[in-house]
């Protein structure tokens, strides 16, 4: 288990980096393409930001009385120059395509783009903006039959307090009252929560497409937050020096197993069995996904984890059960994950995939081109995932 | 009609002051009750904004490089105060209970605070502060059944376009699918979209406290966007002077009829007639309510107008079989806009609402103690609407 710990950390430390800009210099781009357009997820009416063909991003803020104004994207901050009628403008160097988050500092201070919608990232309802990928159309917004998104408050007796979830339900699901559905419980990353795979992620219009084209069968997917208990210390404490501390993932799982399910169960037309659920998550959702589903193998048949780890053999040694009753291991990572020396986990994910399958397992492992430990890859992840379930 | 319209006029000048912050004044409270605690519409985690037992607010916002930070509510700007450490930090003047929009100026740029939550008013996503009421326990969350907030996508023929709208439906709803429910119709404000009534009007949880206590019937509530098609100019253009001009709810009104109420009717278990229909709105959606109403009688048979004007005997003489058809015309307004000289909207509410009433129709006036043109007002509105619907 030490190396699992191991592997766990150096997440961490690759997220904690990721996520709160740690580096810091201005750069001002020598050339750059003069087809900005507004980005596509800026709130009503607003110009700014906007996005070229190079995938960079342009930032406009109005602040007569600022002495310095930046864009704080992918880790990098860019100096942005002022007009005469004290407009702040800059951009940055070439972003992936798909979704990032942002911010602006003005004056030292860390503020949400007035421009952009906000999503919820990095601990923190903050900008984020779309660069249009090649792709895009598997989650674009289309004139087919739509699920729908459910906000539903509900009681946890395991945390006695009030939680909330997103619940997608299929196309159709409230026309026939006598049909039932098989559930994909779908985690969010660190520093996320149960609005981002619906939000960023788009996790409704992904299936609504795919669905539409017959490519996937009609599930719900049940949205929650993993990182209200992860925060919990452990019954007996956290031994020294190790981080996640041993049980870090007990509290969902007890939320998940004795609320969230139960709930879901009595609340909507589910098959509510082992051969009809699915567990996945990106990133720290991923971890939880590969922690949960080998503990309770007898619990979930279908497994995806993207960005977040893999299984490997040791791991299958030690959980009885889940080679015999688990339908499919699902791994996924961003090419540009698996350049990064950091970014394997503790283990080649593709090796322990393939390790898998000789052991008799279905695996499939998927990399996204072009793209980083960022909502791209998870995208297409749940793009090529959703299609594998439940066959 | 050219009442109507001066009438309108006049609330659409009412609106501009209040949401664009027209005033600017620095101000150091003498004296501060030191209660302040976090709001409870703060980001996770997040210490500021804070508020008093006096309903002051108080923001504190890192900005080491700033010349002058303000915090902008209720339409004045106060002076924050820099610390050692580079927080800018200060409080308003006493608010109104209930929820409140604010933003931050930072050195010239008009931002949303990092700390609180983000809600869509005044055409922004921006900064929302709660101050306690001492009635909030009719919109607490609590361990009652809950009703479901729906999401969901659908393709308007009126406008060719793809639509969004929120659809509340109550607690029970997925258990009995012969079941069929009444519809309210419930819209937002001007500069507001149809997040607004769950989001900071909290409809959804008035709703399951009220049929946790069995003081309404469950119904299903439509939350959709009346904005959109506001500023599409009538056909034959607009009269020169006139605000709104003629025919400025003819967008919203077509969507209604034609797109909303029909997609609402197919994919819900509605009561499909005239009787089990409603339609309220706050401001410039109390304003469409009453037009809409007045015009199409046979639609709808409950309407409730919150601060947005109300219904004189010249407007019942040009409304042929309102009088007969419609079953209740509920009016009211928060105490401080009546005190206000301009808020009247041309008529006197409340003289106008007895004068209906002596001309027979079933009348409701009511009036929310110490608010504005603001949410506590709207939110005790709907409060006090809801159970006389549907009897």
């Amino acid at each position: 288990m030490k190396r699992v710990f191991l592997r766990n950390r150096i997440v961490v430390i690759f997220l904690t980096v990721f996520m709160t800009g740690g580096f810091c210099f201005a750069q001002s781009p020598s050339t750059v393409t003069e087809d900005f357009k507004p980005s596509s997820v800026n709130q009503p009416g607003k110009d700014y930001p906007q996005v070229n063909s190079e995938g960079r991003v342009r930032v406009q803020i109005s602040a007569p009385g600022a002495n310095k104004v930046q864009l704080d994207i992918g880790a990098v901050k860019y100096d942005l120059a002022k007009d005469e009628k004290g407009f702040w403008i800059g951009e940055s160097a070439p972003q992936d395509e798909g979704f990032h988050y942002y911010q602006l500092w003005v004056d030292g201070a860390a503020v949400p783009d007035p421009g952009s919608l906000y999503f919820y990232g990095a601990s923190r309802w903050g900008s984020g903006i779309e660069i249009p990928a090649k792709d895009q159309d598997f989650y674009a917004l289309k004139n087919v039959p739509h699920g729908q998104v459910i906000e539903l408050p509900y009681f946890s007796k395991s945390n006695n307090s009030m939680r909330r979830c997103f619940i997608y339900t299929p196309p159709g699901y409230d026309k026939d009252a006598r049909k039932r559905y098989p559930v994909l419980y779908l985690q969010h990353g660190g520093g996320e929560n149960e609005t981002g795979w619906s939000n960023q992620g788009h996790a409704n219009l992904i299936m609504d497409n795919l669905i539409a084209g017959n490519n996937a069968k009609s599930i719900i997917i049940v949205m929650d937050n993993g990182t209200w208990n992860m925060a919990r210390p452990p019954a007996g404490g956290c031994p020294t020096g190790e981080w996640p501390p041993k049980g870090w993932a007990d509290g969902f799982t007890k939320t998940l197993l004795e609320d969230i399910i139960p709930m879901i169960d009595t609340n909507y037309r589910t098959l509510a069995d082992q051969h009809h659920r699915a567990m996945a998550g990106l990133s720290m959702g991923g971890m939880q996904t590969r922690v949960i589903t080998l503990a309770y193998p007898e619990v979930f048949s279908y497994v995806g984890i993207f960005s977040g780890g893999s299984i490997s053999t040791e791991d299958l040694a030690a959980a009885p059960g889940f080679k015999e009753k688990v339908k499919l291991v699902f791994v996924s990572y961003g090419s540009r994950e698996l350049e990064n020396p950091r970014a394997g986990f503790g283990g080649n994910p593709k090796e322990n995939q393939d390790k898998l399958k000789d052991a008799g397992l279905n695996t499939h492992f998927y990399v996204s081109p072009q793209t980083a430990h960022e909502w791209q890859s998870w995208r297409r992840s749940l793009n090529e995932f959703a299609p594998l379930l439940f066959k």
